[in-house]
């Protein structure tokens, strides 16, 4: 029964591939260095930076985005499944912000097609910030500093979580992370890197790990099973795209997440179960690609990875304006 | 049995009320603009910034000391009470850490005599980021980033509990507001204020407030029974001083609150049941003074307490050094 699924995988894999190295001759490397986008309407972003830092589109006043995606942390919460209301445990690993731009589709599953759509998505889930959309309208309607913010971007006193999400995803926008090591070396700076980071890269185009992390961000791009050569045994229920499409090949499959900053973002895999890098790269090998890497050859690799590792986003934390009298209170223990 | 402590208390804000006039006398004014530290150690503070948003200092890895006193509204968590490790409900409210460093004593109780001492409470407290200081020094001894740092300015290799408590209180050292409307005001500004406001501060000073809310930080200079006039009925268990003295006459006498950025510190008072400035203001008249205010009179007090809101601390959100290998993994769900 599995046999179809596999092959099915594997030649995704393999156009994967193709176009990997249709990219590589366009541009010499398939890999491409990461671009500052150049459209940020500034406004909206600073709007949506406080947004993103607000506990009070919470349900308890105490989770924001940046509670699982966290800036100082590689733009995730380094746990192996979230912290959402009440204590309760998170499906799933909580993907990085970091570069989330790039991505073809939101979520693990790919639930949601831009950012904006994934942004409304935690706000309301019971087991994230447990709130409401319309609480969190009435929560900020109901405070003159995000009133006017609002104002001044969309021209309207009334706020709609249309208008929340997408200054939320503005200010995602923003959150790309430029000139790692190995994208200076991509530009040209080949003193960069040394021997083994280079070897580690080669081995990495070579055995096959680029036929997914390819591109700006290195994933992102596609779906993919976890677990083509082997079966992955996973203790966690999340069984990938097939929640969004229903179809049976599409079990386990996830969406590749991005290289970026990789040595920031543990632990790994949508369950977290890898805790390091070394433990990553060989999983990966053996259950994706067929391939034993040795201990000398995960070294190589694992050493390429940390070289992907860009310019963090520098801003200086959001001021939040006050509640007010009339502001719907936090509701914590309920 | 009520009336010798009644006494007691009456006596002590007398006394305080006395020290208000002193002050009043010398400087023309009983409170003082914030002034800004000048003796800051610039790469202690740093180091104690980061310490201050890593919530790897936490078991679960995801409480930080900015869960509760979030630089992003006004140094607190605004909820009646702090979330703790596996959502426990905290039994006071988190004051600010805002100006925190012009308090004679730290914690409601008083319990800590400097902010290095209060630093390492909320790491091993149970209820709070129940962590052990041994393991604290642990985790940070395995992130290469953390050993540089502590190197730099302390010398060692080692990381001990006490240099993680110096730097994190040195940062919060720089956490003054001064230039609030009123601060400027003070300075002899005397535009910046409206009528309204300068009748509030008039009532404020001739009704009594003054007598324990004077000097810098309009607080943090004493201990006084909460509920002098009439008993104050709260639902917490918190007892305030006694539990530090064992003194039966210290029984509900709770540090008095900075009133500094008090428009951005809600809910109020050592239980945060009173939701807005005008219940604070109408229960503190009526308890602590005798006094029941008018509805103008609160408001013109309320105005007064809305001008105390000063610079907030500007600066960049701090990356974290990530976690190696070797790194203890946080325990979130055990």
């Amino acid at each position: 029964m599995n046999v179809p699924r596999d092959v099915v995988s594997f030649l995704c894999v393999a156009s994967v591939a193709l176009l990997g190295a249709v990219a590589h001759a366009a541009t010499d490397e398939p890999i491409k260095p990461i671009t500052t986008p150049t459209d940020i309407h500034q406004k909206k972003a600073e709007l949506g930076k406080k947004l993103f830092f607000d506990p009070r589109l919470s349900k308890s006043g105490f989770i924001s985005c940046n509670s699982c995606h966290n800036l100082s942390m590689g733009g995730s919460d380094n746990l192996k499944t979230s912290i959402g209301h009440n204590w309760q445990k998170g499906p799933i690993n909580a993907p990085t912000v970091l570069n989330s731009s790039l991505n073809f589709v939101q979520f693990w599953d790919g639930r949601a097609e831009t950012l904006k759509d994934q942004a409304g998505g935690p706000i309301a889930n019971p087991g994230e910030m447990a709130f409401t959309h319309d609480l969190a309208e009435k929560v900020l309607e109901s405070i003159p500093g995000y009133v006017a913010d609002f104002q001044a971007v969309y021209g309207k006193d009334q706020i709609d979580i249309d208008h929340i999400t997408d200054a939320i995803a503005e200010f995602e926008k923003t959150l790309v992370t430029p000139n790692s090591r190995f994208d200076q070396w991509l530009k040209g700076d080949k003193k960069v890197l040394n021997k083994e980071e280079v070897a580690g890269y080669t081995l990495f185009k070579n055995s096959g790990c680029i036929s997914c992390h390819y591109g700006e961000a290195m994933g992102g791009t596609s779906f993919q099973k976890m677990g083509i050569m082997e079966e992955y045994n996973s203790k966690s229920s999340a069984e990938g795209r097939v929640a969004v499409t229903g179809k049976d090949e599409d079990r386990f499959a996830f969406k590749v997440p991005t290289l970026r900053n990789v040595e920031l973002t543990y632990p790994y895999f949508h369950d977290g179960e890898a805790e390091t890098l070394t433990e990553a790269v060989d999983v990966m090998g053996r259950l994706q690609l067929g391939t034993t890497f040795t201990a000398e050859q995960n070294a190589q690799i694992v050493a390429f990875l940390k070289t992907l590792t860009g310019d963090q986003p520098t801003f200086t934390l959001p001021i939040l304006p006050p509640s007010t009298d009339n502001t719907p209170r936090p509701k914590p223990f309920e």
